[in-house]
C-alpha cells in the first residue's frame, strides 16, 4: 500500500502550525506496514485541492487529505471533493443526531453552520468522528481511496484509529515488514549507539535495521526486518542483551510511557505516589494524572517554587537552605523525605534546580539539578544538568525524576 | 515571489522527524512578503526529486529544496541536481579549504567522504556554510531559481539567512501581505463566527482573509490582505471591535502565550500566584513555570488529588466534601481562598473536576469542572463541560483558569 498525504492549511505554509500531522500519519502507517512516499502540503484553494489530488492519485493507492472542514467560511474542502468527485451534499441524519448530542452534552447551542457539518458528500462513506462536529469522508474511485478528515489532530487521530487505518489495511496489500521498538531514558542517542555497538554490527550484518528516535530525555530504538523466525529471534535476543545491559535505562516496549509503567507498577505493588516540586514546577505531578486512574495511586503533591514554602510548607530546614542552597542534595532529601509524610505516600519524588536561562552560578551552572526518590527503605538523591533550556529542562529533569523512581520500585537503582 | 519548498528525506515522511524546516521557511518567507505556496515531502530517490523538481518549477518563482546532501551514500540531491541541470562536478577549492578547516578545529580525521563535499556543480552558486560540511548551491535557469540546502536545520537556516533570502529578496518582487493574528480563548470556533460574522462580512467584502486556527481551548483568528493603508485601518478597526466585544476572550495578538501575558500583568502589578489543583494536577502550576523568570511572581502550588490532602493540607471543611462532593462550588471555593492564605499568594488558581474517562454520575457526568479564582476582593467560580478526554479536558481547564485569572487581574471577570 502506497499512501500519500495532503495537508491543507494556510497556517502550515507560513509556519504559523507545524504539520504534525503527517509525521504522526506517516509514523502510524509505518507501524502498519503502509509507505507514505509523498506529502504535500497547499493552500486552502480549490484548484490547489484538484491539482494536488489528481497528482497523488497518479502514483498513490490512497490519498489522505487533512483540515478545510471546520464550520467557517475559509474551511472548503467538503464542497471541493463533492465537486470533484461529482456528487451531492446531503444531511445525513446519523451525523446530525450526533452532532445535536455533542451540543447537548456541552449544554450548547447549535448553530446553522453546525447543521451544515452534517450535509456530507451523498457518495462517501462517513467516518464517524465522536470527539467533534467534522466527519471523515471516504471516497473510492477505481481502485483508489480518498479519505478526507478534519485537520485538528485529536479529530484526525481520532477518525483515523477507529475507522480509517482499518479500512485501508484491509483494502490494501501491506509488506508485512517486523517492527519492533524499546524505549530508553537517561543516555543519550550517541552513548547509546557506543554501549550497543557489538549488538547493532551483529544486526546489521544480518540485515536488520536500527534507527534511533531520539526526543528529549528519551531515545525509542527501533528494529526493522522481514518477518522471518531467524530475524525476529535475532532481534528478540538484542533486545534481552540490551535491557540487561542497561536495565536502568531500559523501560519499556511497543506503546508505552513512563507515566504508564509507574502507574502500572504502583497498582501492583499497591503503592502511593507523591512529588514535592521545584525547578519542574508540577510536570511530573501533571504526567502522572494524564493517566486514567491515576487517582488510585497518585495522592498529590506541593510544588514548593520559593524558599518560603520549602520551608513554611514542606518543613525544609532554613538552616539548610542558608548552607547548601535551595539546589543541594540536602535539600531536596528533606524535601522528598518530609513530602513522603506530608502528602501521606510510599513514595515521593522531589525536584530542585536551575532551570535556566539565568540564575546560575560558578559553583552551579544553569542547568545543575538535584532530584531526590525517597521511598520505605530510603532515599536516593541524584545531580543532574541537562543544559541551558529552560522548557527542555523541565521536560528531561521529570522523565529522569519518573525513571529514577522506576529504577527504585523494581529495586534496580544504583 | 511565489516559493515552494521541496523537503527531501524518508525520516519525514515515516514520522520519525517532524518537518519543521519547513515551517521555519515558511514563516521567515512570510516576514519577507515572499508566499510559500506549496511544499512537498518527498523519498530520496531521484525520480522523486526530478518529478518535484519539475512540478514545482512550473508553478514557483523559486523552489527551495532541503535535505540529502549529506557525506553517506544515500545522499543524491547534489548528483540529481548536476544531472537535472546538465553539469559536472568539480572541487571547488575555497569550499575544500573551509572543510578541511572545519575538521581541523574539530580534530577530527577527515575521510574521502568529507573531500567529495567540495565536489560541487559547476554551473551552481555557492551558498557559504559556516557551519557545517554541505555546501548550499543555487541554479539559475530563466527566471526561476532552485536552491540546495542541507537538511539540518541549524546549517539550512545559517545558508538562507546569511545569503539565501537576499539574493531572492532581490531577485523577486515581493507582494508584502500584512498579516495579524489575534489570540482568543474561552469560545469555539463556530461561536466565534457567529459572534463576529458582521465583522467578517465586511473584511470578506473588502478582500481581506480570515482564518480560524483552532487548537484545544484557543482559537488564533488570522487576518491577511495587501498592504494597503486602507486595508491595513480596516483589519486594524475590526481587531479593536472585536476586542471590544469579546473582552473576556481576546487575550493577546502575534507571538504571544496566555502563561507569558499573565506573567507580565503580575509583574507590572506586583502580584504573587499560587494554584490548587485538583483535575488538572500541576498542569497550570507547570505551564507557570515555563516561563523563564516565573520565580518573581509564582510562589507554588498544592496538587491536592486526593479528598484526604484537600481536607488535610488545603483545610477543606470535610463537611463541605461530604455534603456537596468534591467537585463542587463550594469545594473549589475553599481551595482557592485557603490557597491564597496557605500558600501566601496574592492570586490563587483552584480546580476540582471529573476529568474522565471515568467517575461521572448522572447529577455530575464526566467533564464536569469548577475553577475558582480567588484574589484580593473576592473570588470567582464557573463550572465547565468540556467533555470526555481526559488529557483534552486537563489541557482546557488549565487554559480556562489561566485566562479566569487574567479576566480577574484586568478586572473584566463577569
Amino acid at each position: 500500500m502506497n499512501v500519500e498525504i495532503i495537508s491543507i492549511g494556510d497556517e502550515l505554509l507560513i509556519g504559523q502550525t507545524i504539520n504534525t500531522n503527517a509525521s504522526w500519519i506517516g509514523s502510524e502507517l509505518a507501524l502498519r506496514g503502509a509507505k507514505v512516499s509523498h506529502c504535500a502540503v497547499i493552500e486552502d484553494k480549490k484548484e490547489a485541492i484538484v491539482d494536488a489530488l489528481e497528482s497523488a492519485l497518479k502514483r498513490a493507492d490512497a490519498v489522505i487529505i487533512t483540515g478545510g472542514l471546520g464550520p467557517t467560511k475559509d474551511d472548503i474542502t467538503k464542497y471541493t471533493l463533492a465537486e470533484y468527485f461529482n456528487t451531492e451534499l446531503v444531511i445525513n441524519e446519523e451525523v446530525l443526531n450526533r452532532v445535536k448530542a455533542f451540543f447537548e452534552r456541552r449544554s450548547r447551542k447549535m448553530l446553522d453552520v453546525n447543521i451544515q457539518q452534517a450535509a456530507l458528500p451523498k457518495s462517501a462513506i462517513i467516518l464517524r468522528n465522536d470527539v467533534g462536529t467534522a466527519s471523515g469522508m471516504l471516497f473510492e474511485i477505481e481502485n483508489k481511496t480518498v479519505i478526507s478528515l478534519p485537520g485538528v489532530p485529536y479529530e484526525m487521530k481520532h477518525i483515523l484509529t477507529t475507522s480509517g487505518f482499518d479500512f485501508l489495511v484491509h483494502k490494501y496489500t501491506v509488506s508485512n515488514l517486523f517492527h519492533r521498538t524499546i524505549h530508553i531514558q537517561g543516555i543519550g542517542e550517541s552513548y547509546l549507539a557506543e554501549a550497543i555497538s557489538s549488538i547493532e554490527k551483529r544486526l546489521i550484518d544480518n540485515t536488520i535495521k536500527l534507527a534511533y528516535l531520539p526526543s528529549p530525555g528519551i531515545v525509542r530504538l527501533r528494529f526493522t526486518s522481514t518477518p522471518s523466525e531467524a530475524s525476529k529471534k535475532l532481534i528478540e535476543d538484542a533486545i534481552t542483551e540490551i535491557k540487561s545491559l542497561l536495565p536502568q535505562k531500559v523501560f519499556g516496549e511497543g506503546d508505552v510511557t513512563l507515566n504508564k509503567i509507574i502507574g502500572d507498577i504502583l497498582i501492583e505493588q499497591k503503592s502511593t505516589l507523591g512529588t514535592v516540586e521545584s525547578c519542574t514546577g508540577g510536570q511530573i505531578s501533571k504526567d502522572i494524572v494524564q493517566i486514567a486512574g491515576s487517582s488510585s495511586y497518585f495522592k498529590g503533591s506541593i510544588i514548593s517554587y520559593s524558599n518560603d514554602l520549602k520551608i513554611n510548607l514542606v518543613g525544609v530546614d532554613a538552616e539548610s537552605i542558608k548552607l547548601y542552597g535551595a539546589v543541594s542534595e540536602q535539600v531536596v532529601k528533606e524535601m522528598a523525605i518530609n513530602g513522603r509524610k506530608l502528602l501521606d505516600v510510599d513514595y515521593c519524588i522531589a525536584t530542585s534546580g536551575i532551570a535556566g536561562p539565568t540564575g546560575g552560578s560558578d559553583v552551579k551552572p544553569v542547568g545543575t539539578i538535584w532530584i531526590c526518590v525517597a521511598g520505605p527503605t530510603g532515599c536516593n538523591a541524584k545531580k543532574f544538568n541537562f543544559g541551558d533550556d529552560r522548557v527542555r529542562n523541565i521536560k528531561i529533569t521529570g522523565l529522569t525524576g519518573l525513571n529514577m523512581l522506576r529504577q527504585m520500585l523494581l529495586k534496580i537503582n544504583k
